[in-house]
């Protein structure tokens, strides 16, 4: 199983790609990862790093797509960035998949010029994993894919989120909520009170409409909402599980006559960990002809590390090919 | 300084209510609170708490709105509701400001029948105030009360949220975001796009967009959204915090041979204070002609009583008449 993967889009540097290879390919032998990006910069961190017995196949991509370009402007200025290299192996089948770490609209664009979309699909998505209280998992989708979405796109982010969920996370007929401002049929605006219609005479497993509070409640496996709403919860969360942490830091250093401060490194990594969605797993595009997922930009080399074995799954259980499946039947139900 | 309170919106029942009243007016004698209910039931619960020097006015009020209940059918079918009587009490000038910890959406609509607008106001909205990275606060606006938004709504929160932000968090030249999934001036959907605009010409003191994580960052002192996303937001903030905390303790209680678990109880009840944002004095109605703040239905004493005294500063400060003069100012300067 051969993997793509960015060299050059984390903002800790190629180090922490390197790192994020060794602990994949311990983790897994049968993965064998490509890595994209300036060859001679790559080279020297892994001179430097003194991994002499390290060796990684690379593949030249001389330009380098920062997090502030546009999507377009990336697709359209920089065609030997590591993300076009990287997703072109994917087209060539020369890889299986394509992870990065990088700029998230560039690999939506790109993948999306380049791979196309899946038969059936309106609109690729993007889906991340949070915690539960129950420390279960919850998909939301999308999370900034698609900013402006009529009610036919949601209703197929249900669909695919479900697929998803199904498969990598091995929930039997997940449980599919709409997010809303109350949980009554008729509430929030016009797209989410047609969406609710179209899901409730769906044969996904459907829950209703969940309120903020309840994504994380384990109501649901997976909750539904367009990508402007869905990207702001999900920076949200990081900012806000960055300010519960900096809180907490002051309170737990304050007591206990200094014993916080023993605990509190020690744990803080581990609650860190659980908050980041970024460490479950990276964000995978769905309905994309191929595998990409994305890792934050500010991953740690285990998000990364645990982005490619998100990839890995993905491949293995030939989601791709299921979504084709659900929507061409479902497809067929409504011509009936 | 007169306050009615609804003593019936409580999760925790009307004892909470009381223990609130009774903090607030040892905080400031100045106010003096006025309890609107079911005058038997609150009368049997002050027997009940022993209370036998505390004396509170109570106005009667036989209907009670509940949690489910939908503003409309509120507004219609309990017209002797404490909602309604609270809010009467204000009409009539019995009582400057009323605050309830119940149906937030009964509370709009009903103060905005009874109340009307501030003149010049085009949509009341909802301010809630969360914590910061570093320890200081941000209004988020709207947080409920307009689901569908134009950019001149959005460019009305930003103005009413400033006006809060400097007279009830005494911050001079609050800086104002607006929020997006994006820096840059064309992210967005169109009426963040448009509300973009508007905001740059305007005299405020404007930052830009920003993302959700940048919400509690510190960047600004006031975030500007609609009502589905700052909802949403809101009500996952709570969620979120209830995951965080409960991942923590049982991270706590495993660490250090139990000692963790002599410490989880002290500082996780100040995390959850600092990070329920209920607790930071309920969320005002700006815009009404009148004050109403609700609390959150499950609030604690504490923070019914934090509602009680934001109720009490808005009066004091004078924010409605200071509205009225800045949205005439802006009109008249749209109109030269």
């Amino acid at each position: 199983m051969k993997i793509a993967l960015d060299a050059m889009g984390a903002e800790e540097g190629i180090s922490t790609v390197i790192e994020a290879c060794i602990l994949a390919t311990q983790e897994n032998s049968d993965i064998q990862i490509t890595l994209v990006g300036r060859k001679d910069e790559i080279e020297n961190e892994i001179k430097k790093m003194n991994l002499h017995n390290v060796h990684f196949p690379i593949v030249d991509a001389p330009e380098v797509v920062n997090m502030e370009d546009s999507a377009l402007a990336a697709l359209k200025n920089k065609k030997n960035s590591s993300i076009a290299v990287g997703i072109d192996l994917v087209k060539e089948g020369k890889t299986e998949a394509f992870v990065s770490p990088g700029n998230t609209g560039a690999v939506m664009a790109t993948s999306l010029v380049k791979l196309g979309k899946l038969k059936g699909v309106i609109r690729p998505c993007l889906a991340a994993i949070f915690p539960t209280f129950s420390g279960k998992r919850v998909v939301l989708v999308d999370v900034g894919a698609n900013v402006d979405c009529k009610p036919n796109h949601l209703f197929q982010f249900a669909v695919l989120g479900s697929i998803y969920a199904f498969k990598a996370l091995r929930v039997k007929n997940p449980r599919v909520a709409l997010l809303n401002i109350g949980s009554e049929e008729n509430k929030g605006n016009e797209v989410v009170v047609e969406t609710f219609k179209m899901l409730k005479k769906s044969s996904l497993s459907f829950m209703g409409n969940v309120e903020g509070k309840d994504i994380t409640s384990d109501r649901a496996e997976v909750v539904v909402c367009d990508g402007f709403v869905g990207n702001i919860i999900l920076k949200f969360a990081e900012g806000f599980a960055a300010t519960a942490l900096s809180i907490m830091k002051k309170e737990t250093r304050k007591s206990m006559w200094g014993l916080g401060q023993l605990l509190s490194n020690q744990w803080l990594k581990k609650l860190r960990a659980t908050l980041d969605y970024a460490e479950y797993g990276g964000v995978p595009l769905l309905g994309i002809n191929g595998i990409c997922v994305v890792a934050h930009g500010a991953s740690s080399s285990k998000a990364i590390k645990n982005a490619i074995m998100t990839g890995y799954r993905f491949s293995q259980t030939g989601i791709n090919q299921n979504i084709e499946n659900t929507l061409k039947e479902i497809q067929q139900r409504q011509e009936k």
